[in-house]
């Protein structure tokens, strides 16, 4: 199974795709979308267009991306929902289930506490995916918001085998 | 000219499409974009597939979204943000330009005053737009963006013609 991470922004959208064979997981490929200038339609537009882009060419399964800070500023607010919307159309588009895990919930998964810095987080995915090269710190998180998504994913079928072993 | 006036929303988006002929507005055509459920990923393609077929039906040749109050509840102004992004790239995606008002603005260009309710705004669309029956408060207030732009349009194009007879 393929899965993409989206570490949504206008400015720079972090993107991340995984294949996880069983409990192994190995790095894709791993990258940035960026948008620039005042015309907020065609920076949306260029983010549809190089996310789009992506998916066509490491056809990942799934998608997960991560859920926003609403307690920054309002207009800081707007522009991440804007560029998040996009980013969570663009694999609903192609067919993908998208999930939403908390900033703090990829933490968890990756490095084993909540409140970790982007240092650690880089450090945690470079061990967790031998090779991987993040391009910069929003590759880095979205690469370990599609680990988080791959713990998630393999938890919940352990727990439905047990379930189906069980009964 | 064809003008299409968005009023983003998740829940519900209110379009309003206008034919602009001289100092003449004609409506064309108005409605709402509805989306429900728990699956933000799936809410935000259902409005991507309905704006875009008003697009496809009605064939408008420039585009006018409302500006969003930033000062409410963060959660609030981030499912705003979403869905406007979403509102945002379906026009730019079939090359129209995308002009941006705020609120007030629109309210100043249909009824005279800034701080209009929608009662007032939903008379004036109606006096302004004969025939028009726009389908709720969110349908006509995309009919007032569309005038607002259709204004805005006129004084620019005023403005240059002097600027060219002046010289």
């Amino acid at each position: 199974m393929r899965i993409i991470g989206i570490d949504p922004g206008l400015r720079c959208l972090g993107w991340g795709v995984i294949e996880v064979d069983g409990a192994r997981l190995k790095a894709v490929a791993n990258g940035l979308c960026r948008s620039s200038g005042s015309d907020l339609a065609a920076r949306l537009l260029s983010l549809h267009q190089q996310l789009t882009k992506v998916l066509v060419d490491h056809a990942p399964d799934q998608a997960a991306i991560e859920q926003t800070f609403v307690n920054r500023d309002g207009a800081g607010t707007l522009k991440l929902g804007q560029a998040r919307g996009v980013a969570m159309l663009v694999p609903a588009q192609a067919g993908l289930p998208v999930a939403e895990y908390a900033p703090n919930a990829v933490k968890k998964a990756v490095v084993g506490v909540g409140h970790a810095d982007k240092r650690q987080v880089d450090h945690m995915v470079r061990m967790q995916l031998p090779g991987a090269e993040p391009e910069g710190p929003d590759a880095a998180d979205a690469l370990a918001i599609a680990i988080c998504h791959a713990f998630h994913a393999q938890s919940a079928g352990r727990l439905s085998q047990a379930i189906k072993a069980a009964s």
